[in-house]
């Protein structure tokens, strides 16, 4: 059967720890995968630039052996001329194996996703909405470095209001045994009722004081606060430098917390940051690229399922 | 010699015969095939943008296993510098071992070519002017599912005033035997009369009744009416939906007619028809990627000469 | 220990001679060299277009077996979302082995190779600053057709005041034995006493007089005048076609002397010199293909170091 990753949480828990494993496997032993997609091709589809997540599928499909085509922005693509995004992707299926798509509007991917017979996509970011393989990226650095999920605490930080990473990380860890949350961030930015109903309230607690909240953390989530979110500018600077780390607070962690940020960064992380071991966030887009290995793998049947 | 695609009938129809019994052996088994442009390097010089031919010809060069460099847009190129064409094109020939190149200038691919050494050109579209690609394309289709060209009733639909793949494709069936053609189109979209004057005045008729025309097709082409072709708005929306391919219509065709389409469409087919077998629009589309790679192929001197 | 290639002379007369035995090697049997790079990935990031340069250096890597990721255009670039460079180069080093990187801003090279760990950086063009590799190409071309650098009287004609690409290629040569230079420009455009004050008194003489330079050069290297360096649009329609090479100045020439230009060329060479046997600026890109691999290969570590 066709499979595609729209969501997050579209695979299972037992998946995910398959796609986990593959990567463990891959990163131990890179060039016994370098020809595994041999002869397959890639569709790269960004109806929006982001560099950083194209250029990460790209790396992980070439890293497998396989090519890639495509486009980096939707100015340079068919749908200027009026044609709709399912006929599009039903021209692209004609060329290409798998398809990883990006698009400014919510739900895109899963629309184009039940016109295909053949190539699966997989969604690299649609709108404010979802972004499942930065969470995959998240989870695989948080194993490698703790590994497992179980009863950890980890503290989000930045904007709770509009980060959809940040949503689809709590709602993932959420599966796992005994995990606690800790949500820092201004009040105008406070994680929505509708995510925190999901959650057991013995499971969380709110604050907008990260040098106190730091001290008990296995792991502290730090995310972007997006100038594009604010009514007004004034409002963006007086949040935006709100909560940033520094080596102070980084003083007050525990020796085995770990920093993780989607990236970029602007300043919410001071660069002083940057040496201390305990931040991964470089390291992090490393995982990123490597889950991405294991999931085009998945999808095109090329190991991970059951093995 | 060095070879060139720059017009549609530049080959013989030998030389057609050639490419299709190529692009059918690469069909029947692609794997032969994946490897058989290894070391060789493509330059895909689009100075406009076109992205469904683009990824065509570059899933094309990347199945047989060769390299792809270039631009999608005139302005990330050099000529942005006030560099000539031909300067671009000597450049690039010491990169290269192969070009396709799209440009706004009718004439341009022609113009390239004459400077060329060791490179071949497949013009990718230049202006109004030329397609041969696509023109392959359609051809290909055709004789896939109807296994010759002999003797058939070929129905073109839409913009015929301006349409430059159907002009090539009238001259190109209009090679074979026996071939019929059913001109489809309202009075101010009529097919030009220097394009008339080439066929038997027995071998055409001219209609704007879509659906009486429809019932005694093999093949119907349809086209896409473009915008920007039209003095005014008020005549493109009147003119537009004029002759829309619907399920009412497909009722009375024929149980074998097929439907092409160069793609992108608008809304000259509705998607209802999407599901009927006559319909083979979004399967054409592979064939261009096949025709393509018995293209490179056979300009490269690696097959379909004379084998 | 990590290398780059930041400034033209960042490399000694042996390293530069370690690669151009490994370019004339490569050329001599290219087949030899087709995997030498397999599974190895380039980032090839492009801050501002340079169409000529990346596809040089894509061709290069690809010519090696290798692969490519990147951007060809900064809006394209996360750096939009507010990013730092180096937060970017170091994001990059997790994807790729080596990068090739053109930047609008002086010093955004050497910037950014302070932060890496394990990428070499190669820098394609910092603003007005620094193009290395059209220094290793222009000495690659004289090189292959001279035979050695000694005791060469050099020409350097055009916009000697901005050109980046004369000031390397004229502290290049002076590394070596005997070097004549005749600066050839009109008065508002001399080579600057910055550069002057390099070279020994009787290693050069300046003059505004083409015709009569030409006599004595072994190398004619012809520069570019750009638009943009002038305050307006008088000063550069006077002076941009002040110094165009013509066949009659040809005539005038030495049999062995060789024509140069870094291209692309707007006006300052007329086409009717194209033919000319002494005219190897198109020569010279395919040279700069070459090159680009050798360098790729040394900074890889993967020969040219010590055999």
């Amino acid at each position: 059967m066709l499979r595609h990753l729209i969501q997050p949480l579209d695979f299972t828990t037992e998946e995910f720890e398959q796609l986990f494993r593959l990567a463990d496997q891959i990163l131990e032993n890179p060039s016994a995968y370098s020809d595994v997609c041999k002869g397959k091709l890639m569709a790269s589809l960004f109806f929006e630039p982001s560099t950083r997540t194209r250029l990460s599928f790209e790396s992980a499909m070439y890293r497998l052996g396989g090519q890639v085509v495509g486009f980096a922005d939707a100015k340079v693509s068919s749908t200027a001329k009026g044609e709709s995004l399912s006929d599009t992707l039903r021209t692209v299926e004609n060329y290409c194996d798998i398809a990883a798509m990006r698009h400014p509007k919510e739900g895109a991917a899963l629309l184009a996703s039940k016109y295909m017979t053949t190539m699966p996509i997989i969604n690299a970011g649609d709108g404010g909405h979802q972004h499942p393989t930065q969470t995959l990226t998240d989870l695989t650095t948080i194993r490698h470095y703790k590994g497992h999920f179980d009863h950890l605490t980890i503290g989000v930080c930045g904007d709770l209001k509009f980060g959809r990473t940040i949503h689809s990380l709590v709602r993932a860890m959420n599966r796992y045994d005994g995990v606690k949350f800790v949500f820092i961030s201004p009040d105008e930015l406070k994680m929505p009722q509708v995510f925190l109903d999901e959650l057991d309230p013995q499971d969380y607690t709110e604050t907008s004081n990260l040098k106190e909240a730091i001290k008990d953390l296995d792991i502290l989530y730090m995310s972007r606060v997006q100038r594009e979110r604010f009514v007004s500018e004034e409002e963006y600077l007086r949040l935006k430098d709100f909560f940033i780390l520094d080596k102070e607070k980084m003083a007050l962690a525990r020796k085995d917390m770990l920093v993780l940020h989607p990236l970029p960064r602007v300043n919410e992380i001071h660069p002083e940051v940057d040496a201390d071991p305990r931040a991964v966030y470089f390291q992090q887009a490393r995982f990123g690229m490597y889950i991405r290995m294991a999931l085009i793998m998945f999808l095109l049947g090329l190991g991970g399922q059951n093995d």
